[in-house]
């Protein structure tokens, strides 16, 4: 099967926006054995629109068009749409309801603008939108399936997961290759590669496929079996390979994230958890508060991001700040101790860094981070050096601080 | 001038690398009066590459390419420009003394590979790359012009900045596309549009080109000028309007973030901020923290995400806890009020609410938020009604509190 992707609005030309949404289709449909052949984006033009339609229904099976299905008056979609498949608008009383409830539950009035989306091309399925006002759209012309969604990526991505997805695996064979991920952090991709050459090598005379997707502070590796299902055993158990041989580094399988191997952790040995968080600004708390159910072992944290508030929340003295400096490995052991105490909680997780772009000194340069992590019996602190890109630092900080809570709770000693 | 941009390589279609390039090209161009017709982009192979050559050379004045011109065999954009524009391979000294200087800086070896880099087609102006090893190459065809660069970001952009555009500019007359952006909070696309109807007309009888661009929580506004810079005055008088009419919205022109502009604020008015954290578990904090500079403003946090820290931290009587429950306008007052007097700071923004995806009931239903801005003379506290996400209702937070803060900082009364 074979996909084209086309992308509808001026903002994806003029750079306004980065096309994230064709990553996300780009790596879904690879994933279930479909092919993309090329990925556009066009203008909201109704002429461009026409044209690269011909074009792509030509060559692709499936043509998945997002953007340009909002309520405003630039947004030309599905009226292009309606003239290209030779149908007409009729009110679709779902959607409208579907509009009418969306609107109820955020207590906001209902403008005409938003009940005309629930005029819908004739001839097309509805893909309902649990997330918004503008419904998806599948076509059928010529063999080829061509499906219209809106631009905003999590309401394109629950059409394609909830309805686009499960119609095309009903309706056909798809290639059935069969990908498997296991996930690291605190390695980088050359630093792994040389670590697991052996594995590796053994991975590929067996034909396995392997790649290696790096995203800050994090290796994702991918294996790929073109027999589907038939080889999940010896992929699982090449898995536990790594698992045991690398546990400082790999955490876990399949997409599953730090924050929520921690949340399963914490949630198995009934503890309670805190921060207490200078350079990340309390990001490092929102990350493990952003996992669903995370109240029952998150408690809570403390930004200390002045000295004053370190000393007048923390009790840590202020000589101690001046003589070792706020981001120093005393420091960031202090914060995690006593936060622990404050927090009342039986894991504590501290940060101290300069996350740039400026305040580096020779004694702690641009980019210096210490974490902390404090128990009942023990106190593990680590130094790291990142770069002088401050979003990328405070990232940085975050994935090592969870890791290396990880370690802590299940016992390994970083090193 | 018309512009398209292909971009080459099997990562992009399989979405393991976001197309950040053509956002960065289409922001370059735009600005510069280059129309940018389409983004294109396919896999390594000749066919595809010629025929959307033949396609692109038909459409635009400037076609830029990128990707396909790494060492390694599956990159095949040279060998296929060489062949598509009749040319052949001739080595490049000055190219050949760069690449040795590359490694020789780096004390890393060459490899015949790198040297076969130096090999290029003779018919082509050379664009040197200062930061790696494949060179830029510029043809020219039926008047139209095709750029080849490298796929890798900072060596595509010198050679954008040092070379192409310089000699775009220097032959061409460039149209002067002028686009200014404006900022809005806490208003959703139809509503504005609804709201800005008379002003809407007014821009668009004037010859102005006016999008909306939404994302979660926040609605861009840009106008766009063909006749370049010299409306920049009238488009200022036009927001000017928009700005003294609906001040509760729009925030801030031309990309300016929120949290940018209460730092500026709370700069100028020398105060400082410390946030209260519930349901964004201290998102707000890391989001004011994220903003190079904050510490001069930004004292610190408190996240009191169980009922226990609310009473620990804030001194909140567990029985008000209990008789209002934790999401409650009480209780998020009490939480800006206390938190002020314990962090210290002049202003304090709390928030509480059933981020969900589970937890709502009858009377507080998944996505109620409660937002409240304290200072020295006054605490305000509005509620909020969002959906069903809990990673959107987050970040809907986040941002609505944000505006709450700007508004209460410049003396405006939230509706």
């Amino acid at each position: 099967m074979k996909a084209i992707f086309i992308s509808i609005g001026d903002e994806l030309l003029i750079g306004q926006t980065v096309n994230t949404n064709a990553a996300w289709l780009g790596q879904e449909c690879s994933r279930r054995g479909i092919r993309v052949e090329r990925v556009i984006a066009i203008s909201d033009d109704e002429n461009e629109i026409k044209s690269e339609l011909n074009n792509s229904i030509e060559k692709a099976d499936l043509v998945l068009i997002t953007g340009g299905l909002g309520p405003t008056k630039d947004d030309i979609t599905k009226h292009t749409l309606v003239d290209y498949f030779e149908t007409k608008l009729v009110r679709h009383e779902a959607t409208l309801k579907q509009i009418e409830s969306f609107f109820a539950a955020r207590n906001r009035p209902m403008l005409e603008a938003n009940t005309q989306q629930a005029d819908l091309p004739e001839s097309c399925t509805i893909l309902p939108n649990p997330n918004g006002t503008a419904a998806g759209m599948w076509f059928e012309k010529n063999a080829a399936i061509v499906v219209s969604m809106p631009g905003v990526p999590y309401e394109m991505k629950a059409i394609m997961q909830d309805e686009v997805f499960p119609r095309l695996e009903e309706r056909f064979q798809l290639h059935s290759l069969y990908h498997r991920t296991i996930m690291t952090q605190g390695i980088g991709e050359s630093f792994l590669a040389e670590k697991i050459k052996f594995w590796e090598n053994h991975v590929r005379e067996s034909g396995l496929g392997l790649a290696y997707l790096p995203s800050p502070g994090q290796v994702k590796l991918r294996l790929t079996s073109r027999e589907g299902k038939s080889r999940a055993g010896e992929i699982d158990l090449l898995f536990d390979q790594l698992e045991k041989d690398l546990p400082l580094y790999f955490y876990g399988r399949d997409e599953v994230t730090l924050k929520e191997v921690i949340g399963s952790l914490l949630r198995q040995n009934g503890q309670t958890l805190g921060t207490v968080e200078s350079c990340t600004g309390g990001g490092l708390a929102a990350e493990i508060a952003s996992v669903s159910g995370a109240s029952e072992y998150f408690e809570g944290a403390l930004t200390t991001y002045s000295n004053q508030l370190k000393h007048d929340l923390l009790s840590i003295p202020m000589e101690d700040l001046q003589r070792y400096g706020a981001v120093s490995r005393e420091i960031a052991k202090a914060m995690a101790v006593y936060g622990r105490e404050k927090l009342c909680v039986d894991w504590c997780v501290s940060t101290t860094g300069v996350a740039g772009p400026t305040g580096g000194t020779a004694e702690t340069p641009l980019g210096t981070v210490f974490i902390a992590v404090a128990s009942e019996n023990e106190v593990t602190v680590r130094d790291f050096r990142f770069g002088d890109n401050r979003e990328r630092n405070i990232q940085m900080t975050i994935l090592s601080a969870l890791n290396m809570l990880r370690c802590s709770i299940v016992g390994l000693t970083s090193d």
